[in-house]
Formats: C-alpha cells, sequence, structure tokens
C-alpha cells in the first residue's frame, strides 16, 4: 500500500494544473484545463472535475486538496478578498471545495505555493532568504525571509508585480490603481506586447511571419523563435530580461536575499532572459549585495505553484503553520 | 543607586547624537558632535569623546555602548563593509571601540536602530509588521517582519533608498551604482535640492529670501518656512511629501506591514510632507494593502537611532539575538 498522496492545484488565470503529488513532491498524475473567461460556477465545476480526475489516477489514497490561486487572501479571516484574474472574490473557496471534494482544503496564494515548492525541494533549497518570482499574466512572488514564508499583516505580501520602477509610466491593469507597476514591464504579457511591436519593426523577422500566419505572439511561441535563432525574438526576450533586472535590483537591495529564482511560463526562454537580468543585477545593484548573489531558474518551471500546492496540503494536515491561511 | 544605563550613539554623515539611556528608554544626558568631513583618526578621537562626556553625566552605572552607523555589516563577520557617508569602511569598529572606551560595544546599522526604538516603545509599538524609514541625506531603513528586525542573508536587508523608482532617472551618489533610485526623491538631500529650485521659480518666496541672504536651504530651514506659511516651501515640502507616497505605495504592496513610520530630521515638517504622502498612498496602492495602513511620524523623532542604538546595548548585556551583528 503505497503512503497516501495529496492533490494540489495551481489555479492561474487561463488555465488550471492539477497533480497527485507524494510527499517527497514526486509528481504521479497531470490534469489540465483551460479557465479563462469562465464564470464563476462554471470554474469551480471543471476544479471539482480535475481534482476528481487526479484523485482517481493517484494510485493511492488522496488525504487532503492544496489550492494556489492567484488571490489575495485575508490571513485573519481566511476569506479570498481579491481575485486577481480569477472570480473567486468575496467566496469561502476553501469551504466550498472541502464540501464538494469531501476531503481537508488548504488555501494558499499562487506566489507562495511556488516559493515553498521551490525552497522545499527546487532552486532555493537551503537558502534562508529567497524570493521566488512567477512571470505570467502578472507576476506573482514569494517571500521567504529568515527561512520561512513571509505574509504580511493580512496575508497580502509579495505583490511585487505593483511596485513602481517608472514614476511616470503607464497606467496599470484590473484592480490596481497604480502606474508603471513592475509588471508592465517585465511579465508575460510585457514579452507577447514587446513582441508585437518588435514584429512590426523587423517585418521579414520569425516574430514577423508568425504574425502573419495569424499565430499567437504569447510567450511560449516568442520563446520558442528565440531559442530558434530568431533576432528579433531574442531582442524581445532580451528587453524582457533586461527590465526583471531591473526589478531583481530592487529585490537586492531592499530583501539581500541569498536567491532570486525565476519561474513561469516564460522562463522557457533561459538564459536568453536570465543572462541580461543578470547583467543588469550585476550593473545596478549596490555591490556588497550583489556579492553572493545567485539569480537562478525555478527547478519545477510551471509546475511549481501546483507541487507547492500539495506540499501546503500535507503541512496543513499536519497542523503545521501554512494552514493558517485556510480560506 | 539607579539602575544601570547604556550610551546610544546615532554616528551619522554630519552629526553624532550621543546619550546616556535607561532600560525604560529614557535619555538622561545627550552630547552632540558634528563630524562631517572628518577624517577616520579624529572620527575615532571625536565619539570617543562625546561617549565619555555622556558616560560622565550619565547619572548612573554605564553598563555597555550600543552604535547606530550609516554603514552595511556584513553579519557573518561582524565587520563594517561599507561606510556609505562615514569613513569607517574595513574597520572592526566594534572591537576598536570596545578597546578604547572599556566597555562592552555593540553596533548595527542606523535605521536598524531607529526600527528598533520605534517597534519597542514608539511609533510602532505592538505591530507585528512595520517599516521604519529615516530620511536624511540618503533614506535609512529598519524593517519589523512578523515582530523582528529582518536583516537578510549578509546583513544588509532595507537599503530601500536605492530602490529603482524610476527606470530612466538620474545616476544616484557614492557607491550607489544605479539610477533612478528612491532617495534621489525623497531624502533631506532632494528636499533642499528642490527648495532651491523653487527658490528661483518663485524670486518673491520666503525661500529667495533665505537664499538671497546666503542662509543654507536644508532641510531645517525649509520646513520651518513651511509652518511659517512659506507657500514655496509648502510647496517643496509637498512635492517630496508625494514621491514618498510612491515611496510607501512600493512597501505596502511588497510587505502589507501594518505601519510605516517616518523619521529623520524632514520629519519635524508633519503634516505638510504625510498628508501629500497619505493621499498618494491612497490613490495608488492595491486597495486590500492600503485598508488599515497607517502612515504616522516617528515618535522619538531625530533621536530614533540614538535611542535604538542604547536599546541594541541592552539586548547585548542580554545576549539577545541583534547582538549577533556585533562589528
Amino acid at each position: 500500500m503505497p503512503a497516501r498522496r495529496t492533490i494540489g492545484v495551481d489555479l492561474g488565470g487561463t488555465k488550471l494544473l492539477a497533480g497527485a503529488v507524494d510527499q517527497r513532491l514526486g509528481v504521479h498524475h497531470r490534469a489540465q484545463r483551460t479557465v479563462s473567461g469562465l464564470q464563476q460556477s462554471v470554474l469551480l465545476d471543471v476544479v471539482v472535475d480535475a481534482v476528481t480526475e487526479a484523485r482517481e489516477s493517484a494510485g493511492a489514497e488522496v488525504a487532503a486538496v492544496g489550492f494556489g490561486i492567484p488571490c489575495l487572501i485575508d490571513r485573519r479571516i481566511g476569506r479570498v478578498e481579491v481575485g486577481v484574474n480569477t472570480p473567486l472574490a468575496d467566496l469561502a473557496f476553501g469551504d466550498v471545495m472541502a464540501e464538494r471534494l469531501g476531503l481537508p482544503v488548504f488555501v494558499d496564494n499562487d506566489g507562495n505555493t511556488a516559493a515553498m515548492a521551490e525552497h522545499r525541494a527546487g532552486a532555493a533549497r537551503g537558502a534562508s532568504d529567497a524570493i521566488v518570482l512567477t512571470l505570467g499574466t502578472g507576476i506573482a512572488c514569494g517571500l521567504i525571509l529568515d527561512g520561512r514564508l513571509y505574509r504580511g499583516a493580512r496575508g497580502g505580501a509579495g505583490e511585487l508585480g505593483h511596485m513602481v520602477i517608472d514614476l511616470h509610466g503607464p497606467a496599470c491593469q484590473g484592480n490596481c490603481p497604480n502606474r508603471g507597476c513592475a509588471e508592465i514591464y517585465a511579465s508575460g504579457t510585457a514579452l507577447a506586447r514587446e513582441a508585437r511591436q518588435l514584429a512590426e519593426v523587423h517585418p521579414s523577422s520569425g516574430l514577423a511571419a508568425a504574425l502573419n500566419e495569424r499565430r499567437e505572439l504569447a510567450g511560449p511561441l516568442v520563446t520558442e523563435l528565440a531559442h530558434d535563432g530568431d533576432t528579433a525574438a531574442i531582442e524581445a526576450v532580451s528587453l524582457i530580461g533586461a527590465r526583471l533586472g531591473i526589478v531583481i535590483t530592487n529585490l537586492a537591495n531592499i530583501f539581500n536575499p541569498e536567491v532570486v529564482v525565476v519561474g513561469g511560463g516564460v522562463i522557457a526562454a533561459g538564459e536568453l532572459m536570465l543572462a541580461p537580468a543578470r547583467s543588469v543585477v550585476a550593473e545596478r545593484t549596490l555591490p556588497f549585495l550583489h556579492d553572493g548573489l545567485r539569480i537562478v531558474p525555478a527547478r519545477f518551471g510551471v509546475e511549481a505553484g501546483m507541487i507547492g500546492a500539495a506540499a501546503l496540503a500535507f503541512d496543513g494536515l499536519e497542523g503545521r503553520p501554512p494552514a493558517e491561511t485556510r480560506a
């Protein structure tokens, strides 16, 4: 009889990834769903369906479900407060899911679950101070400070995507009333936007050809073209990398971390993005704080949030601290 | 026989403030010295002289000396690494002082000592998550996270003054290789610069009159003129306040603190600076993270660093954690 497993669910703005995970964070079954544009009730049905699939194929007893969701969760009252790209605002999401699934449910911000996975068994393993960035539609983040996940007074810490890096920059999106926010410059969305502009500037580029073929110039295609050597695509990736370098410079000066881990779909670009980022960080960070700083890709790549959500569920079953954010 | 006291020393780039402090953080004697432009050996003599004065007038046995210095201190090797506005680089400052003073000596960054004072007995008392800013020549900062002072991997955390808020801004000063740093926009130095420019724009203003009288248009005079109702001085203070609001917006989105405490000489401007700051924070911060956030002046004003240094010495005598940064 194999040891029990948990289901980890990374519920993003466009995709859901569920996996049956063992206590050593090995993944035994994956279920994917597209969730963009769904209304709340349909979304909840899709979530239940994906978890049920993962549970049936888990190959062992499933003891709990953990969720990483792109939401601010009020740790004082355990309720989803702001659904950033997901229609879950003001929902007692954990309670609803626990009832529908008949299993204990634990919920945290997706930036936090990604950080938990990378800190426990990935690229930030053993670090006392680490920052895990996930570049997607926006920028998610988890802060490991003095060896522990830092959540802030209400559980909303780590909204680094809404750090102003350009005083006079353009207005941000959604529920953010700010201007010149980091995620306007260094997210997956920013990469797609820059790629579309560069396609126009370089009409004989691979980017332009893809645009003419009416293919979607989103992160995956741009990074693929960059790896294939298309100079316009490389320029787009490199531009985002350099701006990511400014974001990381701020984080180094503010937090003095040992390691900054970069994940999310965009990190498929690998060194094409990280090398320009490192170069800007070396140029701009206070030397004392740059010395020894590592900037590395996420070990679990796009699965970090899902694997961390499963870890959250194991922690929750054992009554360990992250359970305090149970929604 | 009164209970024993410690000497707290705030060693700034231009001024030194030493005080004999009791365990309840009451100040019994103050000694001030001007230290700008001194060479290391002369500076050390002045420090010894000021501590000796405070010790002789302490009114009780002095058990230890605590220093807050504007330096990055490598917590792993206990050595001053970078003297930001002070010629102490690569000096085992704590050891040298302990030998010359014949007392136990404890050293920390001045932003950290100010935060300790405000957290223990001042404007951040009781807060689990608080950020204490000291606006002077630059911006010093202490981070209280989950109830404890956060220092980062090498002890260099909290260099918020070198957070980029303007991608394309001007070059920073001293040993900072960055551009568009917060302290270019929202420090005491920035206030003096803006005041000089506004004096030229408004030749009939109090600012212009002061400049014509060859008075030094630094923070104290500008805030005095602002309190007297000079509209140009109020404009200067208000401009710095609005930019401080952008800095605090970033901190609110990153840390989700309960309270941001603003100290340093510039806070003499009081609400003339804090009101515009609060207004920008309300406008730009993610609403969930703005809700409940307090932005308040330092209780100990310009004495926070000195009083916190004395508290550091009491902690050190008791073997409590801050002693780990003993230099």
